[in-house]
């Protein structure tokens, strides 16, 4: 199983106008995401919000599905949303999983444009095949703020489909990134 | 470019219980999958639904992101969901090919089980770099009916992560599969 921590970042991200944000929680990437991650074999899904109300509501969601009347209509997405952990920052995030691995995970995030640390799928795979705890971070709104990429240890090579759109959902982007990087190669 | 359609079914599928069903839209199936699409070269995105208020429905979030406000405030919105064509069924998604074309498209299903017709996605790769059209079918609630996959010409084996976990939603599979389908190979 692969050394992987997702997280989803709804602080610090930029707005369309390029402004810093707290983005408000969607309830279908808490469902999309942890499904992707469970499937992926990823050690546990971190939401990311400094917001108190969000963090009351993330919990209620993740309640809802975990030990109410959803775990028991539904135990397939209880087992998906017992990956999630709500943290106030990506540095708390950092921190949690030092405290399991004792060592502090590399972080990749992704972009649109290319970095000095950009790596390609086939070589990040071949990275996440050794043991060292690797944090893959994903931003929601207009994307991460750019010192939280400049800064992550890799960048990913953005995802190219067949033409030059290039505005997937973090939904559809997280999932073809985890089958990307851990999906079976025929 | 590839010659392929995307259909979402919301008839016929069946529920938790097997029973067949129309289920409602889910807006961020719309807003996701015709993003996948139009970044994959997808040439038109079919909801089905035979439910006379869900058509109305699916009118009128699709105009508002390319006729109203939303086509200002995010023209990338805009020209996803102009992929998007409202069907009362798949015969009619068919016709509305065969129209096009002057062929009748070949369809292609997903199921988590086995059967004559499964091909993988290697396979199923160099099917689509031929030029007749294919019509790529995915079914919303616990699934397309029976008689719709096994009438299919093809099925495309399930998606395995590195889990026993298969429970990803129909955005995150749709997702998956097109970049499988269609996405580049390094």
């Amino acid at each position: 199983m692969p050394n992987l921590y997702v997280a989803l970042a709804h602080y610090p991200v930029v707005n369309k106008r390029g402004e810093i944000i707290a983005s408000a929680l969607t309830n279908l990437d808490i469902h999309d995401i942890s499904r992707a991650a469970k499937t992926y074999g990823v050690k546990a899904f971190y939401l990311v919000t400094p917001l108190v109300d969000q963090k009351v509501l993330a919990n209620k969601i993740i309640a809802h599905w975990t030990d109410g009347v959803g775990a028991v209509y539904n135990p397939d997405r209880r087992d998906a949303l017992d990956l999630i952990r709500v943290k106030d920052s990506l540095d708390d995030v950092t921190e949690d999983i030092k405290s399991k691995e004792n060592r502090i995970p590399k972080t990749v995030t992704t972009c649109a444009r290319k970095y000095p640390t950009s790596v390609g799928y086939i070589e990040f795979r071949d990275i996440l095949a050794g043991e060292w705890p690797h944090l893959l971070i994903f931003g929601t709104a207009w994307g991460l703020v750019e010192s939280v990429i400049s800064e992550a240890d890799f960048v990913l090579e953005p995802i190219t489909g067949t033409t030059e759109y290039n505005h997937l959902s973090v939904r559809s982007a997280a999932s073809i990134i985890l089958d990307r990087l851990l999906g079976p190669r025929e």
